[in-house]
């Protein structure tokens, strides 16, 4: 992570199939990961390392821009999600366009991973003629598209008209406006695009995406990273089998990995402490040491139950139920044909019962009286 | 089939967990099936038989009704699907008013499915709050009402205003309208009320509800009276395994069963001859005998499987793809605690696999150029 920040695990995680190329169809990119890589970036256009205060890890990279109307600016270089999001999915190998489009994001304060995804999903979309020329403004949307991604990025930003105004509006809106099989397209769920991690590899994700109060997010939840082999599941006292492509306790995996996050989200903790196999009783004497309080692991891990089950019972009372605890069809048909989890497609029944079953959730996903009594959340 | 009709087979069907109860939540529900079936019409309020021209086997029953606006009429009694769709699927035993209730549709000209499978949802609708007394227009609805259900027929049949205008919408579009979680008791695909059959009890079903072209139905496949043993699969050349409630070669059986009978309603046949194990060359005999055509057995299975995608085709274009060729989630996620079927959740990214692939359709559940051309479609 010193060395090379997190787009240095590009091409690990295109070993474990977990990368998501060409908007979520193809297994394995492996000259394309190592062109977009944190090495080959350390190699080229970095300038520096950047990091949070007093952090010894300093994870963030530094780039000079070199290509693009922001050519000669050093800011941030793509960290993994971004390299993700602008590369493998939409067979971008140019370490250099990947990262002008991060700079771009990061000047227009627009979100990389729901950018890349949304252009992932029109490319598809325009392959399919639910698209024409005519609407994006003349820009051939094509797989391994490069300085159209600036132009792209630009017209999204400046979004009054047009194909930038249609994508602009993120990857399901854009999808259902443009309709037709373009939601098929649209890799998501409740409205957010997915993260870089592919649930047919970790299938915890599953339970992750499908059940997460903000939609297609991983940092609600670290189970690619603990499936992955960076961290283990012990320190959440986890010591059931889990196989990655399998469904067995996967939702009682995922709750676990779920609940310790929400705290340590709330906390603004970083997620890459978590390498050190922090448990949550570490946490609680962090805590405990800022606050004078004297919590023990198992209140935190509590504590994380509760605040995950707050934001799923408002989810719920703008009507978000079990309905909406789903997954892109792409998601479960899909059997990559190549890759270390070529094949493997979740059985998302047996993992999602699971996990309502151990999250004490009723059959139409709503938190049942015995688990807010258990919670305290009764009076809510 | 002759003594009973269809009702008949109710106690049967519910032995299996094939029967849908109080809205597909329950899995027995032996007294009841033993009060609202064929068996107990015959003892009670039959008057008569009816049959199709020429037929032996006569399965249609006639019935006095003695409760309602036509007390004393005489008319068609409630076959299966009507006697599930307001008996079981609603927990009222009382088979007096079912037969009511399908008399008032036969004059009303609306299918028992459909309305029994909206008053269902909006029983639970009112159950979670989602719709009160005032909407209902003073009705209690509840599990188990009786005379209630001629009541809301009729303001169905009258659909100008209130529940009566809500409810003739048919069960997605009166849950839609009804909103927050209501959707969650619509079980239907495609907008059509599933037939009075599990698909967590026979899985080749949801192959079946999932890609029928129609949305829920049960006359595109006859999965459940295959699997249920009154059909054997080898007369279409199926001879793979296939345990009722696993994955494994389901999808190309459930093809193998939607190619015959989509040549089966085409011809206007009788699915109940079907119980004389009908194979697709007595089918090329009847056809070749009526026609002086040449067919054989493979042409007729060739002619299932163009019809079934000829539709696939002008479904497609008008926008349906894979992402609708799903299930609701009751289906995949609550596994009933009692009867024949307790615990069964379908696999259901296997068997759609499965099934695309042997469809020859592509991850968009597009049919593929190849298999055009292996149907003579290409030029459609």
């Amino acid at each position: 992570l010193h060395d090379f920040g997190t787009l240095g695990t590009i091409q690990g995680v295109e070993s474990e199939g977990d990368l998501p190329i060409k908007n979520w169809t193809l297994g394995s990119w492996e000259e394309g990961a190592y062109k977009i890589s944190g090495q080959m970036l350390a190699e080229t256009i970095q300038t520096g390392h950047h990091a949070c205060h007093a952090c010894t890890i300093r994870c963030g990279k530094e780039a000079k821009v070199t290509v693009g109307p922001y050519k000669g600016a050093i800011g941030h270089a793509p960290e993994y999600e971004t390299g993700a999001a602008f590369g493998s999915l939409i067979l971008n190998d140019n370490l250099e366009i990947i990262a002008a489009c991060n700079d771009l994001c990061n000047r227009y304060g627009m979100d990389t991973i729901e950018a890349g995804s949304t252009i992932a999903m029109a490319i598809e979309a325009y392959e399919n003629g639910l698209l024409t020329k005519r609407d994006t403004e003349g820009i051939e949307l094509k797989w391994g598209i490069k300085e159209e991604l600036l132009e792209i990025l630009k017209k999204m930003a400046n979004n009054k008209v047009g194909i930038g105004r249609l994508l602009a509006q993120g990857v399901k809106r854009a999808a259902d406006e443009i309709g037709g099989i373009a939601p098929e397209f649209a890799i998501q769920s409740k409205g957010q695009a997915f993260a870089m991690h592919d649930p047919r590899a970790y299938t915890t994700m599953v339970a992750d995406y499908a059940t997460c109060n903000r939609g297609g997010c991983h940092l609600e939840c670290l189970g690619y990273f603990s499936e992955g082999g960076a961290y283990s599941a012990k320190c959440v006292d986890f010591t059931k089998p889990s196989e990655p492509h399998g469904y067995e306790n996967k939702g009682e995996y995922a709750v676990r990995l779920m609940n310790f996050m929400t705290v340590f989200n709330s906390l603004g903790l970083c997620k890459f402490i978590m390498l050190g196999q922090i448990t949550p009783e570490m946490a609680s004497q962090w805590i405990n040491a800022a606050t004078g309080w004297n919590l023990t692991g198992k209140d935190v891990e509590l504590a994380g139950d509760r605040l995950f089950n707050i934001k799923r019972m408002y989810n719920n009372r703008l009507g978000l139920s079990r309905k909406d605890d789903v997954l892109p069809q792409r998601m479960l048909l899909h059997d990559r044909q190549t890759g270390a989890a070529a094949g493997s497609l979740p059985y998302y029944s047996r993992i999602m019962k699971d996990l309502y079953d151990y999250r004490k959730w009723n059959a139409e996903g709503i938190i049942t009286e015995e688990k807010k009594k258990e919670l305290g959340l009764d009076t809510l």
